[in-house]
């Protein structure tokens, strides 16, 4: 009955102080409450919890399964589709276990690492499938445990294939699921949430139908939280057999595990591998069809939406899961058309939260990573505390050395040559850089026709935000202000704006205007005059890469730079400039000149050497006018600085 | 030579991150800096740093000494008088020792207590005065104990007059001042902050003025860090004694005592005391004039002050120090003519910081306590982590219970005849007791023509911020919305504003509009109704003497409601309401009924029967308006409860 038990615990937490309850005078001073603002309520929830509070609020939700990938390219790809589909608002997505492939390994390929990276560097909500025949049992507790070590939360337990045709039960060993989920529940206690499959038609290796419902129950008995069940071609054959399961006695969530048709060839071949029967009527459809893949694809959509619709009419499922074969394209528009993809521009936080248990409280972070939050995540993985309310109260920032430049989720999305083509094959001197950012905040193509969509510090196209910023900065990136980030001034917008709100509704957002670039010594000496007229308005912080730090910040203390405030809440300050953390990212900012950039061209090549210039020479500055409710300066002190040099 | 290392230290450490600064890589990522902004560098600073600081900045200073006094009576009149001169910005105040009043002791006259009511309850940097002749070392040591444990930090060591005619020295007695310099220095390290003695015309019982400056010398460099002198009556006097210190090695700051004559019998007495002879040119003056107080303390404030213009034009004096004889009047105007006292309106903070070490990063309390912040610190003194930037990540609220109510420094300035002509020597209905809350706030005299200048739960007339909401607040209290705390929403005032304004100029204050009443459970049940119409805008408590309680706050979470954004700085949220801190507040405030207002009364008078019937059946209610940038809309809900119940 552990189930039963977990899932009373998990429901009674939320619901302690409800308006209008009332308590006696003792037990109301109770002094258990969060030490964080609950911006995003998912974010202290397990998974059940969250799967809970759906249900009963009557939302309707999918989660979407990938596989690990074959190549380091493919990794990188993979991840990208994670930010991509994260944005749809999946409640969790799960990863394939693949014995073959060296799962548990730190591959870039591997399931663990997969799974890593999309709990700590995209956010999600990651189940880990993992296999138990064939694996000892130190094999297995090893791989529990280094998946708690990366902030994994919920394991699908599942028994794997055997290997082998002759396949002969251990006495002590892993046989089945069940085995699995008593030593998760054993060893790790309440650790994990766990998932098992569930088989509609039955287990194909089940004595019976009837046999293979009460495996499940066992499962479910053992400790497990949920179930995913096996693709089926028809609604009432999941809703028979969930039926069924109630029948039994099985009371936990059943999530139907949908197969959208994506093309012949992938059907056939996963029909062979879960041995199941193609129903004669989809065959018929298919067949004649079977070499024109967009219709394969149309075909599987409208078989899918119809089946998704009819399963979430029964009232009877809340949830539905996607077996992706890592393709977005189906699954997205099945989505769509059933209206449960929900692209929420609301934001818990201005920037993306990461979803290891341990950086549950974290709510501040310095902005100079605001383009590079994967490279944050690394840099800070060691952390133990995270920051919270107050970044001054944080633990001294150590930050991790950034070496491995080419880890597949902090490597640039785009190849070499096409690098080459956006920034240039040939560089005549320090202003073709100057056209180079020039040309990406303008979105124009260069003269060479390519548009630059990327910048070795920012892997995406520019941000709607700095949007609001573009003539300004087009202008000052012309005249070698090369800028990589900045913010506009905000003075109270409502928290539910689209462009710049985050955090409950009911708020109000604010930031002071920041501006950070590269830029030479002569415009600097020419600034450092100007920001005298500028002293107490503007807080600045120059340095280069030798780390000569020129600064008129107070006691090395921490601006906050866009906080928030809210109904009922204590003031959230999400991005602070923070003198210290700056010399540990101009590291960083510097060195990215050379590993993205400088290292593109041949050594002792002239394009090679005016990057080597720049970085051996330029200064990386940052700027905060400190007086949000007036008109931005700091356009008017770069202006001033010009002015000044003419 | 600890004296001269010391202040080499000491001002080191002010200088490390200035503007302009450059430093190379490695040291420039120094992690130790502040975790809490600097609002008041004071608050951080050591008596010696602050006193050079104000010598480097070239800012006079003045300095106030006070006697324990006699009564209990006189003790709440002290702490008052404390409050008052504290106002025109003392840089420390000093308690003399009198061995006979059992100075160690915890009576509320002891010095020791004295000076830590200046400290803990009025936020006062305090020199504790100590004698050691006549003393064990036993007795010594756990007098500096215990000081150290109340948060004192700055010790006058003294030799104190000797019992008895014939005073012979101890082998291994503290004989000299000397003695106990070295003790303090022994046991206590550099933990105190050490000021000595200086005569300017040589110490009576020295065998020459020479000997006398030697003695001196031993002093400091035994550890002193500065000196403050006996009084004199010329300029001249202590010029020539500052110049002997200097010439022999004396490089510590050396401070005037000034004595303001303010009367011809106070004037004689300390005269013998200190064995000065009064120059012949002031006895010409005073002799024919010594019954004509008023005319006496005229020339007093006029000698006075010609004195210390002559000693600041010097500028060999950066700081006086003032025998007050616990009188104010006489060195005010001293101090107010010489343009030193500074009555500073900006504050660090919005309410009144406590000068105890370990309450140095204190920096947010919840609003209840607004009124009676020397409650609070007595409720929370025991704690050990004081909450900074964010409430929620305190350690739990221990609150203390408040027994004490008669406590000297928590007691009412006014005696109980007073408060019955204040608050009606008879009740005659809960409508009288809305009287009384209504006169104090509109300042009218009540029907018996006196003002009502205090309520049990704010014993000062209404602050100039409550002033803003006065129509407003007399409105509702008139019909039993007996309203004790309150403030007006404020969206981004400067931080200089004269009535909101507190921290760093530059900056920019916030209010949430606050409202805090105690009201009768008729008008509670149409207040929910309407404010269900307000449910996400306005949060509520609503408690009872029994502890039931209502609200609609999520998750026990603090509400921010006064912050400040400054240049540079995080942000700072001095005053929160937090859910858990308003029901020990409840038992505070529901108290104050009783022990301050029914128990003027006989028992079972009716008087006494009105305020127990309100105390056992009133709600306490708070409100916040969440919607800072709108016009606080709690009025309105007052109006529409009104609205409802006719």
């Amino acid at each position: 009955m552990v189930n039963e038990t977990q899932h009373t615990c998990s429901t009674s937490s939320s619901s302690r102080s409800d308006g209008g309850s009332s308590s006696g005078s003792e037990s109301s001073k109770d002094n258990s409450r969060c030490s964080t603002p609950v911006l995003d309520a998912d974010r202290h929830e397990r998974l059940r919890e969250k799967m809970r509070r759906r249900q009963d609020a009557g939302d309707k939700w999918f989660s979407l399964e990938f596989f690990p990938p074959r190549t380091a390219n493919a990794a990188v790809n993979l991840i990208s589709r994670f930010d991509r589909m994260g944005a749809g608002g999946p409640l969790f997505i799960d990863v394939t276990w693949h014995p073959a492939g060296d799962p548990g390994s730190d591959k870039e390929t591997s399931s663990m690492i997969i799974a890593n990276t999309a709990v700590n560097y995209c956010g999600l909500e990651t189940i880990l499938h993992m296999t138990c025949c064939n694996q000892t049992k130190d094999d297995i507790t090893g791989h529990l445990q280094k998946a708690k070590r990366l902030g994994l939360k919920n394991i699908m337990a599942l028994r794997g294939d055997p290997a082998g045709e002759e396949w002969e039960e251990e006495a002590d060993g892993f046989n089945y699921a069940v085995d699995l989920v008593k030593h998760i529940r054993n060893e790790f206690d309440d650790y994990f949430d766990i998932c098992v499959a569930g088989y509609p038609k039955g287990h194909p290796e089940a004595e019976s139908y009837e046999a293979d419902l009460r495996h499940l129950k066992e499962k479910v008995f053992a400790g497990a939280d949920f179930i995913i069940t096996q693709l089926f071609f028809r609604p009432e054959t999941f809703l028979k057999f969930m039926k069924d399961c109630q029948a039994i006695g099985i009371t936990c969530p059943i999530i139907p595990g949908i197969f959208p048709i994506q093309g012949y060839h992938s059907l056939r071949q996963l029909v062979k591998l879960s041995k199941l029967e193609v129903p004669q009527e989809i065959k018929d459809v298919i067949e004649p069809i079977k070499d024109n893949d967009a219709a394969i694809r149309n075909y599987g959509v409208e078989l899918a939406v119809s089946m998704c619709q009819e399963l979430l009419d029964s009232g009877m499922v809340h949830g539905l899961h996607f077996y992706t074969l890592n393709r977005e394209v189906a699954t997205t528009e099945v989505l769509k058309r059933l209206g449960i993809w929900k692209e929420d521009p609301r934001r818990p936080l201005p920037w993306a939260v990461s979803a290891h248990p341990k950086r549950r409280v974290e709510d501040v972070r310095p902005i100079f990573w605001a383009s590079r939050p994967k490279s944050y995540i690394y840099r800070t993985q060691e952390w133990d505390d995270f920051p919270n309310g107050r970044w001054g109260n944080s633990s001294s920032p150590a930050f991790g050395e950034l070496k491995d430049y080419y880890l597949f989720y902090l490597k640039s999305k785009s190849p070499r040559e096409e690098l080459l083509k956006m920034w240039g094959e040939e560089l005549t001197g320090e202003e073709s850089v100057f056209e180079v950012f020039t040309c990406y905040i303008t979105g124009e193509p260069n003269r060479n026709g390519y548009k630059v969509t990327c910048m070795p510090w920012n892997d995406d196209p520019l941000a709607t935000e700095t949007n609001l910023l573009k003539d300004q900065l087009e202008k000052v990136n012309r005249r070698g202000i090369l800028t990589i980030n900045s913010q506009p001034n905000i003075n109270g917008k409502p928290s539910t704006d689209p462009i710049v709100g985050w955090g409950p509704s009911g708020g109000y957002v604010f930031q002071k205007a920041y501006l950070e670039f590269f830029t030479s010594s002569e415009i600097v000496t020419a600034l450092l005059k100007v920001l005298k007229k500028y002293e107490l308005r503007v807080n600045y912080h120059i340095v280069n890469v030798k780390g000569q730090n020129i600064t008129n910040a107070p006691d090395l203390q921490p601006n906050a730079v866009t906080w928030g405030i809210f109904p009922g809440r204590e003031i959230i300050q999400p991005t602070v400039v923070d003198p210290v953390s700056f010399l540990y990212w101009k590291d960083e900012a510097f060195a990215l000149w050379i590993e993205q950039w400088a290292k593109l061209y041949e050594e002792e090549s002239p394009s090679r050497m005016i990057i080597q210039y720049i970085h051996d020479n330029y200064y990386l500055v940052n700027l905060v006018d400190n007086d949000f409710p007036l008109e931005n300066c700091l356009w008017q002190v770069v202006e001033d600085t010009f002015e000044l040099l003419n």
